[in-house]
């Protein structure tokens, strides 16, 4: 058989549009990246370079980026802006990783496994600091605002995931407050803050946050969707994690809600911990396939990823606004 | 035997004038402290209030306040910036026990023991984050600049810390500039803030700077001594703690430097953490005690408590700069 490479039309939504609305500046954001984690501790750049060149998305400052586009912005401060959005992200990620006793991240060994976790808090630290010296040598102090208060919120959102953690009476609302504040802050401000770099008025400002926001939402929504989507898992995706660990998202709130008593029984003991083997999983699976709940919380994610499109009407059609509306429905369609 | 209670005349400097000098101030920072460690997740005020209602001495906010007094600030800008200090130390000291695996603090069980260490981390980030939120309400640009840097130089420093662990060929330049940078830094950070608020000159702010920081490596010299006094062991306090962990602190690097190569092989054992049993600690203490290795500690201290006071030579004598002197005295007399 003789190979041949053929581009077929792109049947789904891609981040393909808003990766090259903002390849260029994102190469000046990953150079501020790169050279502001550096420090005299060899093991700080060591440690948050396994993480930061370890694939990511940068799909937050890509936001950031995106945003400034999409009003026209023609200065460069938000590429330091935007490097500091990532700092916060990846400090929070490397904390989750010491709270969940993380294995893998992004398909490598996780740094609190290959470093440790004394080492991992510790740098995460350091990057959350750095993101502040970035804000304040920027000098906005409308950003340092809008961010140091996404990173409280962000901050409040784990400490009520980890509450409701085995706690199989968690409700949707609860759970949309939970991920609203853990995943959306970050993406509302780093949409938002393209709007204050820009002075552009606050009914931009707030129209960018909706987008973030929601497009957050959506994008959060289908990650739990994916953890049971044994198709997903099929295609060699982590799954089961979630339930592993009791965390309580949207698919298992809608299965239970949905349940007859034995299932219900079932997933008190699940979330519980007291029966979470291979077996369990597959049961789990199983249930939340019968009563359409992965189906139903991509419906929710369509909601908000339709909310996000919709927040961006004020703005005339650009480049910029299709690329951006095209991720939010992006954010709705990965992992089928 | 009839019990009379007789009132000795004080015999060691204490920090008693400092802490009249801004007790009124410090109700109002404890007021600001309490307020701003609210959350609508119960558990955030709960973890963060088993540490700061227990029992600390409020050293750094307490810095702030005695050169606000020293210089004669009359506003009260300085009370919300002395409970962000507060903050950051706390969220260090939260995600230290972390790192060290502690089992005390202050006497009372860690946080990570009673609430597990995921919480502890993530109450940890929400007070940094709060920590923010606070000066940027205050406004001053120098202010997030000062103590941003100085969050990033201390998380550099216990990383700095984390990777000397164990190693016994520590020099003691390296470990002046780990608790230079672990301790002195937000020391130094919180005197100075003073003085940028009441917009005093360049000088007075380098003047604070250099007493705050030179308290912190006298404080921490002095902490590190006790570590390996067995007499303040005997008057209750924990000894040995860092001896277990391997830290290289002070004491070991006198007494290896000074010891013959039986000695020597010794620490490399027990730094190493091949033997640092009882029997183990008993000898380090021998060892340390043999080198005079605390004494000169404690000498080194004097030093920098000498130096904290010089610098406050450029200020008018008054009550406030008695208490501040008295207390660079009293950090090297501590645990005597």
């Amino acid at each position: 058989m003789t190979a041949e490479v053929i581009t077929l039309p792109r049947a789904q939504p891609s981040l393909d549009p808003m990766l090259a609305l903002t390849a260029t500046a994102m190469n000046s954001v990953n150079r501020v990246i790169l050279d502001r984690m550096q420090s005299e501790i060899p093991l700080i750049p060591t440690l948050a370079g396994h993480l930061i060149s370890g694939g990511g998305k940068r799909l937050r400052p890509m936001l950031t980026l995106a945003a400034a586009e999409l009003i026209g912005y023609g200065g460069n401060r938000h590429h330091k802006l935007a490097a500091a959005v990532e700092f916060i992200h990846t400090a929070t990620l490397l904390h989750d990783d010491v709270v969940d006793g993380s294995e893998l991240r992004r398909g490598k060994a996780a740094a609190n496994i290959i470093y440790g976790n004394p080492a991992t808090v510790l740098v995460g630290d350091f990057l959350f600091s750095r993101s502040f010296e970035l804000m304040v040598e920027d000098g906005s102090l409308r950003v340092l605002k809008i961010l140091s208060n996404a990173s409280a919120v962000i901050a409040e959102g784990e400490v009520d995931q980890l509450t409701a953690q085995r706690q199989i009476e968690t409700s949707e609302e609860r759970y949309l407050g939970i991920i609203g504040a853990k995943t959306a802050a970050l993406f509302a401000a780093a949409s938002r803050i393209a709007a204050v770099v820009a002075e552009r008025s606050e009914k931009e400002e707030e129209a960018l946050d909706a987008y973030g926001r929601n497009l957050g939402i959506a994008f959060q929504l289908v990650d739990d969707a994916i953890d049971y989507d044994s198709q997903a898992a099929e295609m060699g995706k982590d799954a089961g994690d979630d339930f592993r660990e009791g965390k309580m998202t949207l698919p298992v709130i809608l299965a239970y809600a949905r349940g007859d008593e034995d299932e219900r029984q079932f997933w008190r003991d699940a979330i519980a911990g007291r029966r979470s083997g291979d077996e369990e999983l597959a049961e789990a699976i199983r249930l939340v396939r019968k009563h359409d709940a992965v189906a139903a919380t991509r419906e929710r994610a369509r909601h908000f990823a339709q909310r996000a499109a919709e927040a961006l009407s004020i703005f005339p059609d650009s480049k910029a606004r299709a690329a951006m509306v095209e991720a939010a429905q992006f954010a709705v369609s990965r992992g089928y």
